[in-house]
């Protein structure tokens, strides 16, 4: 990576949090924007928007790859729009442009974007979220953390470079 | 639907699938032949293989839907190679020209299309596959079975039309 | 290719052809089906639906790749319809599961099917379509032809396999 | 479009410019980060290079909407690159979140650019590129200019806000 670039990390949830969700995606948010990471989202509501408005808050940069073709459609904390218009498959881009993905809440958006994540290597941090057992065994894969400050310490350590 | 147009099942699971695994897909593809469904998936390797493999022995239609740019990397039973270019997003076009999806064991890729279908509320069928809880509550929206003759009835049934 | 694969053959045009248009469409559709290949568009109206109901017509097989995530948005001669969900970026899997393309009439949608494909190095056979020159310099890539047999004739040839 | 963001032009052209062609790419980078406009490309070499490196001489902001699925990929002038893992069906996703577009010669890659670009009314600007007839009657949808400087006046006066 170009040393000048900072870590990007993505923020995924769903777009109908919980009000718990809603606040530990906000501090997330700050918490990435005072350690210097730029933020990468989908875009919209929720999850999304709540963690943009705390790294905006902070001086942060915040990315946001959008579902639909215009972007106009971003919520109003994201920085930079990127208008992908291919819908959901826009889920792929936000975690492969990251490299960690803090998962906090979500439904089975989430869930699609944690195992894509997982597939490439990326590593998953987990706030209230999915676990995952496969043939009757428990997949540990997701690293599963107690609040916002430690998501993001662990995302920062475990982001490449 | 047109009325002229037959059911579209997919059958989705790993390029790497254990012996057991690639038998049940093949015995998958059969069932879905014999009753006239028309099979969909990945066009790759392993489940997908076996499953066309088997749905081409009784005499069945076979799509797979490719995540690179040549018809040519198909596997040979896949009759009708359609190459999107989009990588792993053709994951998400895989189940959404389904009218459900039949998952046998997988890996991080299955549990993306597990995840890309129920967010479509195209109903997920598991045979030894992936099992999914949020926020340490079960969520019981795949449908457990435990044979292929099962899987196919169960598809069919809840195949919309 | 498996040699069991028919040759695949893309219809690209407007979605509001005028009268001539639809007719060579058509006409395109059903010299595609008596002549033993397999046609695929994007599924949905005007040129893309003249060419399915002529092929149709003749007992060809048809296949129609959406923009939408519904396979309930096909035409209704399009007998194999696969939900993309990924938007006009589904014009590049319409060409790419070609192995030669009919461009007839058409505005910037089917333009970007053409380029898409002439950078595929698929052929391109034209009918009162696009045409192209580069900073001055008239580009002959795209084939020309006068009547819809033609165009058959000339895909065929030049479809690899 | 939020108060605060930036307006976004994309650069489009080919990988293997001619060195008048990256030349005036090089300049309209330079323009662009002068008149405090965000940069948007395909993010690899070529003339998308040699914009994010005027650009990024200028203390502007540069934007690389990858094909492949890592960030290492783009060009070392990128400094937010997007991993889109969709191949060339990125190219929309470059025209789409700018809201104007300046090409630069190219090949057919560029030339699916634009087509895209005109299906969205985002206006275009040409530079040594494209001109297109459609039946016969030529198309000035491409809005051609001479220098770079008048470009970049020229897309910033037609973008959106």
């Amino acid at each position: 990576m170009s040393e000048k670039r900072k870590k990007i990390i993505a923020v995924i949830g769903g777009s109908e949090p919980s009000s718990e969700e809603a606040r530990l995606a906000e501090e997330v948010g700050c918490e990435l924007a005072r350690q210097g990471a730029t933020l990468v989202c989908g875009g919209l509501g929720g999850v999304m928007e709540a963690a943009c408005r705390g790294a905006s808050a902070e001086g942060g940069v915040t990315i946001g790859i959008l579902p639909g073709d215009s972007p106009e459609t971003a919520n109003p904390y994201v920085q930079i729009p990127i208008a992908t218009s291919i819908g959901y498959a826009r889920n792929i881009a936000v975690v492969k442009s990251a490299q960690a993905v803090i998962a906090i809440g979500g439904s089975y958006g989430t869930l699609s974007e944690i195992a894509h994540a997982l597939q490439s290597n990326i590593p998953v941090i987990g706030l209230k979220t999915w676990a995952l057992s496969r043939n009757g065994q428990l997949d540990n894969s997701i690293i599963l953390v107690q609040n916002p400050v430690e998501a993001v310490n662990k995302a920062l350590n475990l982001a490449e470079g």
